[in-house]
């Protein structure tokens, strides 16, 4: 078993208002200089091992599947074999 | 300028409709033997230096505003200064 981490974040240029509202909340919360962008965290099991034509297609995956590429960036990382 | 993750995830004995769906689209690509959990990543900028002070105060809000402990765990990391 091994894990595989996915990190997917709105691209700079992009508008986040989620983040946004973490962002105000905290001002109000007395905790102001502090900037947040808000994205998605995908943890992958995989059953077996991580080979490179495995970590290939997951990348794959993530292009089309857990990532808007238009708006969003991602990062594709082996956590634990 | 520093860099600060908070990592939100469904605690594992959560069920997770959107890591599920995630899963099950990746079965209908050929791609089995992969299970997914879909959690939220936040990118905390900070002004200045993370002191230990500033970095007690990002985790009370992660407590409070970023996870919802009942359901969820989170870990708070620096990664860049």
């Amino acid at each position: 078993m091994a894990l595989v981490v996915v990190d997917v974040m709105p691209k700079p240029e992009i508008l986040d208002p989620q983040g946004k509202a973490v962002t105000q909340a905290l001002e109000r919360l007395e905790l102001p200089g502090l900037t947040v962008r808000q994205g998605k965290r995908f943890e992958i099991t995989v059953e077996g091992e991580v080979t490179p034509e495995r970590l290939e297609q997951i990348k794959q995956a993530a292009d089309m599947l857990l990532a808007n590429t238009t708006i969003e960036t991602y990062n594709v990382r082996v956590e634990g074999q």
